[in-house]
């Protein structure tokens, strides 16, 4: 016997959009926020989610007016860069991911930190005005919020921090609410990762559901 | 003042590995079991994790013969076939995605399916003795699940089985568990995704931690 089971695409987006408004507590969200932390909840199948997603300093649009502008997409993980849905982005925006650049190995070691933190030095040349979108590595989001430091660092516009984990995820999506006056948004605690911020981006670069 | 944090990425496993063993319950687990159960755990930043994950068929060994005997390994979405590291497969073995195959949009028509599910009619040339790896779409899993109730259709080796979401997600895992013989991984519930299955086939293709 077959298994029956729903097999259009565009339903199951509806239905599952349906099932999480009516069990997940979305009221504290604004209005823009709302549909970003529902697909955040559907790429994780977790409504308990919702408690742990944070934005600040008006985050969602200022990612997608700096994608609409043509932002590129800077990627902790080639997880994230590939996930992301490329015709939701308004400007055929560039997704960058520069883990495996050959420079990595090299300046990890400079730097004594990880490749994820190395990779994310790569980044300086495209910061200025542009989307981050950290769904893997604390040290990343670190890495990022120390360059920030210095006043003459490019400032992105917008910056997804959900890296996951036991050592330093919780810690770095605190320090990036905390210490940088950049928009963000973050997903509290321990859970993360690149699902739930390709969720986020595809859903800030267009509102179509 | 620089953010001070944890930049030994070894020892940032160490710990976290440490920290999942003392909080996670992992007793009913085969001793090969344990260090999957822990890297899915680790990928999702969720100690609860380890009540919803099931393994049944000797599925940890089957997947590991198999990946030492060159066996591929045929995923339903890009971001589970790019966050596979390579360098821990056995046999440089390939990650297959056929989502964006160009037969893919055609094929979903005739079948009346989704794209995910018409990837899987791509998987047939490959699939005998593969390991396979599903951790987006419950239809990939419920399509593959119906091409195997045809006797000549070939047998994977073992089938990691995490999709994610709130329609059809569950119910394609319960299937899997319940209907076939092949050895398999499940994630039960509404949970799973790229990142624990990422990890589940990491964890078998290569015992270090």
């Amino acid at each position: 016997m077959p298994h029956v089971y729903e097999t259009d695409g565009p339903a199951i987006y509806r239905e599952s959009f349906a099932i999480i408004r009516r069990e997940a507590e979305l009221d504290r969200f604004a209005q823009e926020e709302e549909p970003v932390a529902v697909r955040m909840i559907h790429a994780a199948g977790l409504v308990d989610l919702a408690s742990s997603i944070h934005f600040r300093g008006d985050a969602v649009n200022r990612a997608r007016e700096a994608l609409e502008r043509g932002a590129p997409i800077l990627c902790d993980a080639r997880m994230v860069s590939e996930g992301i849905t490329r015709k939701r982005l308004p400007a055929d925006n560039a997704t960058l991911c520069t883990l495996h650049d050959e420079r990595v190995p090299g300046l990890a070691r400079d730097l004594d930190n990880t490749r994820s933190a190395a990779a994310v030095e790569l980044w300086r040349p495209y910061l200025d005005g542009a989307v981050v979108a950290i769904g893997n590595a604390p040290t990343a989001l670190f890495h990022l919020l120390n360059m920030l430091e210095a006043p003459d660092c490019p400032r992105p516009a917008a910056i997804i921090g959900c890296p996951v984990g036991f050592v330093g995820a919780a810690e770095s999506k605190e320090a990036l609410w905390s210490s940088t006056s950049v928009p963000c948004c973050i997903v509290r605690g321990r859970p993360g990762g690149s699902a739930m911020t390709v969720a986020a981006i595809n859903a800030m670069a267009d509102r179509s559901e």
